[in-house]
């Protein structure tokens, strides 16, 4: 019998079909692990390795001398301006902003032939550590009210460039989808004094039964109301409601569960293509009790149709708790 | 200047990317056309075509004595069971329903070589007719709380067979995206006294730079805040909630317009990959002044990245108005 599953932070239902469910190793990829064969360190023409430097695109290395560790880089096809002047126009249905803000990349190491998975917990550390000093900075901006950090990895998750980056947006709102999110979260915490990320959180370490790692900060668990195959949260054990409050200690603990998680999918699914996301309050929202920053991983394993778009309910043809026991075992 | 715009019925921004915007003839198919060579009207082992049919699946036939025009099957692989229980479970975070509704496929025409931009509008009437007389049916089961029509072509969009059919999904839930376009619908009629979507059709209408075709019963236009490149919908200037409540003459023109909406994608585009969806007021919800049926075309020229899952926000890399206007000149 299929099932609906709700998640209680989103309000989003899924149905879990196991009339059409395949087992967790259906989902590994024929294809030979892309980035351990047959690549070099450096690749003549990427822009991002070490000395093809786009440096009118330049926004800060780190370290800022010798060689670098991350750079920012302005993305060459930006779909934010950040020059210009925020004015917003109403013209019947016609409700328009100036496209501002921030659209930027972060080269995640110099090598070439390398990838989240594949680097060292410190490493990682650095990209995180890049993130946040840059969401810092972007919030400085009172034009910014929303920041978005994201990865593609692989083509069918949205990569254009293969050499290993992340990207960041600050947009000029706080769009409806985050909002509801806020709203949702705040008529829990209305109903019950608690922050539902907080409640899911408890949950999932007590249950145990979707669980994929825990460390002192965090814990990562592949989703009751999971949308696709492996789709999991990182949840950070102390609440906080951004990100950019993060402490170094929590962000070396992110760094390595990511990469804890990340091994796993990469030995254990031939490294799929995956969209990584930081979600974090709006820029000029306080810290609350109610809201809670974390990370999501949807790796790209099923796709969207008709039913999808039409509803908003994701038909996911997996097992959660089938899922993480398959996590559980890879060898990393 | 890059910028963004507000859909004002669903609340939701895209950000129409002027610096990574394509012409719209950018975005024709390398491909020859799929359907017009190489296939013929009927195909050994396809289950779909006349002789071939998996009797056990079938729900009805149109008309029921000689050569049938549509049929209705049960999806062979069904996301939702028909026999069963609705029960409902709160276990903690776990909130779940069991998995009872409909999942139903609607066989469009007994070739195989054809689709619904080559078909005759009487033709296409059949499959509207089909899809509004099994609506009725379908929402005499009380567990039913929400209908979903819609078709996928191309393997792209998420279709599985080659041979041209829709789907029908009966849910025991009204999901929380389609409870919220009712919402913001509502709140739209209590701040104006106007139906929202009838206030977007008359000004769409009027203004004429996204329309694509008009008859006296509907108009097709790309949408202003189209989240993708020729994303467009098709309202009926009747306002009416519910799908089910189209009179015949309607439905007459509703396949005329659509025939010429996917003639326009075929033979401009070269048959790109879609999603059509027909939206329509969740089953047990009288008729209303504020919220109206109508019909979305998705083609799948684009794909969402970490960006869209992390935002809600879509890039649309394409003009709208330019993308009407190319659609305009396509001769049909």
């Amino acid at each position: 019998m299929p099932e609906l599953r709700q998640n209680i932070a989103t309000k989003e239902w899924v149905i879990i079909a196991s009339e059409r469910a395949k087992r967790p190793n259906a989902y590994i990829e024929p294809k030979p692990l892309a980035l351990t064969e047959g690549r070099n360190a450096y690749e003549v023409g990427c822009p991002f390795c070490p000395g093809n430097e786009e440096l009118d695109l330049e926004v800060e290395r780190h370290p800022s001398n010798g060689a670098w560790r991350t750079r920012i880089v302005r993305n060459k096809y930006p779909a934010l301006a950040t020059e210009g002047v925020l004015t917003r126009s109403f013209d019947g249905v016609q409700r328009s902003i100036t496209g501002i803000g921030y659209h930027e990349v972060i080269v995640e190491h110099p090598h070439h032939n390398t990838t989240l998975a594949l680097m060292e917990v410190e490493d990682i550390y650095v990209v995180f550590d890049t993130f946040q000093r840059r969401g810092w900075e972007v919030c400085k901006d009172q034009r910014v009210e929303q920041i978005v950090y994201f990865k593609n990895h692989g083509e069918r998750a949205g990569a254009s460039l293969p050499h290993t980056h992340s990207q960041l947006v600050g947009l000029p709102i706080v769009p409806s989808d985050i909002r509801r999110r806020i709203e949702e979260a705040r008529r829990f915490f209305d109903d019950t004094g608690c922050c539902v990320y907080c409640t899911m959180l408890s949950e999932e370490l007590e249950r145990g039964e979707r669980l994929i790692a825990v460390n002192d900060h965090f814990a990562a668990f592949n989703l009751y109301a999971a949308s696709s195959p492996f789709h999991s949260w990182i949840v950070p054990r102390q609440h906080r409601s951004s990100f950019r409050n993060a402490q170094t200690e929590e962000l070396h603990a992110l760094a390595e569960i990511v990469r804890d998680l990340l091994r796993r999918l990469y030995f254990g699914l031939n490294d799929p293509a995956y969209n990584l996301i930081v979600r974090s309050s709006p820029v000029k929202e306080p810290e609350s009790g109610y809201f809670h920053w974390y990370v999501t991983l949807v790796p790209r394993l099923s796709r969207s149709a008709g039913f999808e778009l039409g509803s908003g309910v994701w038909i996911n043809p997996s097992l959660p708790e089938a899922c993480a026991e398959f996590l559980r075992t890879v060898e990393i």
